[in-house]
């Protein structure tokens, strides 16, 4: 569960106000790693945090913003643990590998905990609102850097310059979307097999030729 | 929205209170295929029938009883619109094309109704209980035949005899994922040109020899 954790400043380097904030906020994408985004409610967070419904009101001006939030450092957590350690890859198809490995091992772990770009994606398609255009933003950023890095690959020689890079995108994508489906509707572990093998002949197809 | 009325009986051949079932039945189906089965309440199943919401809870034990009449009312929908015109096309290729053309239709649909196998698993993954349940029991139905469809196109000779069945079921389940993905949450109807092109390439690159 230690992944599902926000990383920030220790609670003594923070106002009274904040740390608690924090602490709700911890607290908050805990329950949504296991129940959805909507399944958050201020009560059940109250619960969790020992607090007042009120107390925890008071630091988000309603549950549609505490939902924002919570989308917020989900994205910072997705960046640390996902994006950030592929940047310290080569670029090309060595970055654009371990993206997609991470995600996705991310996305099946055992510790129930899901991806909020995909499990919020599927909550919120039909509900026009904050939570949605958070959701959106944070999905479009880690689309176009899935795209760089495919573009990337085929500029370093890794990928045919003939590449349908939105083509391939979608590959990737809905490989990840269908890994988070087995593993955790199905409950099927082996889809996380399947899919790497799936991804490792969708390279190996589409190299660039010496 | 037609897709998404129940198919039964006409009201005079039923008795009142299954006439009633029927009309609930299919104003809840029309809901749940914009909000999602956790849309569902009493209440707004009330409200578009016009009844009381106790009128609406007498003739179903609880909303989860509801939620799981629901499913079983869009599977009876699915096996007509998607699976049973399938069945009418020749064994093999013809007949795997047909299942997933018309269910990638379906999951793209303009009329923003959705389907159930995949929303519904996206909602009710976390979820243990009597819907989940029925969903995938439904879920499994769907793909036993996606399954017999692609092991009869090897056998009737129009894929390779090497093809692993089950990687290829994760391949198009996900490429109906990525569809439903893509055309609901970010609202990008390419999707299905770029989907419907992949299916192609994956089917003709797995061609059995003559």
């Amino acid at each position: 569960m230690n992944q599902t954790r926000v990383n920030l400043k220790a609670p003594e380097e923070q106002t009274k106000g904040s740390a608690t904030k924090t602490l709700i906020l911890e607290a908050a994408l805990e329950i949504a790693s296991k129940s959805g985004l909507e399944g958050l409610t201020i009560g059940n967070i109250a619960e969790v945090v020992k607090m007042s419904k009120s107390g925890v009101f008071a630091h988000f001006g309603s549950r549609e913003e505490l939902q924002v939030e919570v989308v917020r450092a989900y994205h910072q957590k997705f960046q640390e643990v996902v994006f950030a350690p592929a940047l310290l890859k080569p670029k090309g198809l060595p970055r654009l590998n371990q993206m997609i490995s991470s995600w996705l091992k991310m996305s099946s772990g055992g510790d129930t905990s899901s991806c909020f770009f995909i499990s919020g994606a599927a909550e919120f398609d039909d509900c026009p609102g904050i939570v949605r255009d958070e959701l959106l933003r944070s999905v479009e950023i880690w689309r176009t850097a899935l795209l760089r890095a495919i573009k990337e690959a085929i500029t370093e020689g890794h990928l045919k310059k003939s590449l349908d890079a939105q083509a391939l995108l979608f590959r990737l994508y809905s490989i990840a979307l269908g890994v988070h489906h087995d593993s955790r509707f199905l409950e099927n572990p082996k889809c996380l097999v399947i899919a790497n093998k799936l991804i490792k002949e969708i390279f190996a197809a589409n190299k660039a030729s010496k």
